[in-house]
């Protein structure tokens, strides 16, 4: 099932999405164009993995070969949802997007191990995780101007349920800017995997329900400019659109 | 004022503390013992520094001269209240206490110039930002097993609004280690002031309500032990006691 979160009718709702619309939980059913698209799950701690794909690591010149996950937080402010519109500052160079299988937990748990991760997965989501590459040093510090921006991160439309993914360590990724596809990859890619990621991040610290695991992006990641409708979409899992625009759209908004 | 928030007779609750106890918004009025004392604020995003003073950068080996501010995000996770027990996981060789001044932030702001920082912080509190340093490879990457252990940030006891800090950036920090002091610094040798790093921080993303601070520690940060009792201290703003725990305390509590 669907699961999204919407603002309709002077309210937040919680909705489930198939191909009538928008069944919001009050029993109405909507149009996908009728509600504002929020992110579908209220995060507690959001994670994000950088290089965690062989071919997107060379693109950027960075070894694939890491002492270990190259993990990194983002804050609440990134997260936008759906048809929402991306900032790219005026004064940077380059704001390349990322398309990611986002990963939501379900279950509190520490010191998980890979056989039994994905008991602690509640479903998918797709986001794409802009990074304004102006900034971006060396591997060691996924900084703030490059991963921290307001609205850089856009997610949705909803979460899938993990009994409706057959398999999440298999599915195609694919990005479009204005209609054209420039970036085509697998999840099967990843270096590391689902389990993997869930066992290292629980082996130290507790893992909670709503925590969100970014899983990287494979190759492809290119420059957007203002005005460009990017479209990041995974296979079995959902069609993120989100345009960017100029700091000047939302000062005048 | 100082304001709490504290467990109490199955509620938590909102309280003020004054030289005769702890005053519970419902009017009762209870000593200092007969709570659990909980983190002072519900955050927000939680921003750390690293080698925010010259001298610990010196003790670390590091170049205190740096491109821009090392800013990096702590998870919810980390958060725990005075006199709560903070685990030293069993296979590390080094834990180290932080003495730190917490700024809490009360009111929302982009593009905050220094001239008026101040007017977006609520408060002030104390925070022992507490480090694994095994794992502490170089300054660019403050790792999550460094600085994201559960419960690894003791915080508060209370939070002292701004009006009661005469000077914020002139207050004596120090740390005891069972009674005997072995850090003695002062928030006048921050290398990047409050009015700074809130001018930094909101040029490229929103501050809101709820987001901490934390500006770093002044050298003298040394190894503690399980059974320790760590007391971090700032003048006129609060004396906060943590205990370190083994692991196995928490895994027969």
């Amino acid at each position: 099932m669907k699961h999204a979160r919407v603002a309709y009718d002077g309210l937040i709702q919680e909705a489930t999405v198939n191909g009538d619309g928008v069944q919001l939980l009050d029993g109405r059913l909507v149009t996908e164009d009728e509600v504002v698209w929020l992110p579908p799950v209220q995060p507690n701690t959001i994670f994000a993995l950088g290089l965690n794909y062989a071919d997107h690591a060379k693109e950027l010149s960075f070894s694939a070969v890491q002492e270990e996950p190259l993990v990194f937080f983002k804050g609440p402010n990134t997260l936008i949802g759906h048809k929402g519109k991306t900032v790219r500052p005026n004064d940077v160079t380059f704001m390349h997007y990322e398309c990611e299988l986002a990963v939501v937990l379900g279950k509190q748990g520490k010191h998980i191990q890979q056989a039994e991760a994905y008991d602690y997965v509640r479903g998918y989501t797709v986001a794409n995780d802009y990074a304004i590459r102006d900034y971006l040093e060396n591997y060691y510090r996924p900084n703030l101007r490059v991963k921290n921006r307001d609205g850089c991160t856009p997610i949705g439309p909803w979460l899938v349920d993990k009994e409706d993914v057959h398999d999440p360590m298999n599915l195609t990724l694919r990005t479009y800017i204005n209609g054209k596809k420039t970036q085509d990859g697998t999840t099967a890619d990843m270096l590391l995997s689902i389990p993997q990621l869930i066992e290292y991040l629980s082996s130290f610290m507790t893992l909670y329900p709503g925590d969100i695991i970014l899983t990287g992006t494979p190759k492809g990641s290119v420059d957007t400019v203002v005005g460009d409708e990017v479209v990041t979409e995974i296979e079995g899992v959902g069609r993120l659109v989100n345009t960017v625009v100029g700091e000047e759209v939302l000062q005048n908004s």
